[in-house]
């Protein structure tokens, strides 16, 4: 049972929900994507993308830059280093529990 | 982005939380294993993995059998057939996710 005590110990709670699963996939292969972007290929709604951009930002997971195309305002997302290799991380600890399952 | 949208379909919100993960992944491997070991091999609060077991014998994922050792109760806690599917699915859903993160 050491596979599962071991991975799960680097499993992150901030990444545990499918949607920050889903929007940190995106970010780790697209640089400022908008919020649109992310609602569509990730179904959500409005205000549960919204939520959990705002929490990946506060845990230093992901940048958010404001800008105006043409007089438009644009809101675009980027994971920062720290964002990358924190979700690089979680999705290595998930790998070993699945590898763990198919082995044992 | 297709990896992303087909992975997080099959992305099953009853495994998301680190603890069923950690509890799936001993079922799998471990018939009739009682609520002591599950606690020492996942580092979890009674409450916290009573009420995660709760969950899991609603949603159909696991068997919870009630026996005397001498004359001591002793709960035993068993994967279902459905839950051992739907787990595997839910592994196989993140693996999807894994490898798509490497590749693109």
């Amino acid at each position: 049972m050491e596979h599962v005590k071991d991975s799960l110990r680097d499993i992150n709670k901030d990444f545990e929900s499918r949607a920050r699963l889903g929007i940190m996939s995106v970010l780790m292969v697209e640089d400022g994507v908008d919020f649109t972007f992310l609602k569509e290929t990730l179904q959500l709604t409005d205000g549960n993308l919204a939520s959990h951009l705002r929490a990946l930002e506060e845990a230093g997971y992901l940048r958010i830059e404001k800008q105006f195309v043409g007089r438009k305002p644009n809101t675009r997302y980027t994971a920062t280093t720290a964002g990358r290799e924190a979700f690089q991380s979680h999705l290595d600890a998930l790998e070993k529990l699945i590898l763990g399952n198919k082995t044992d």
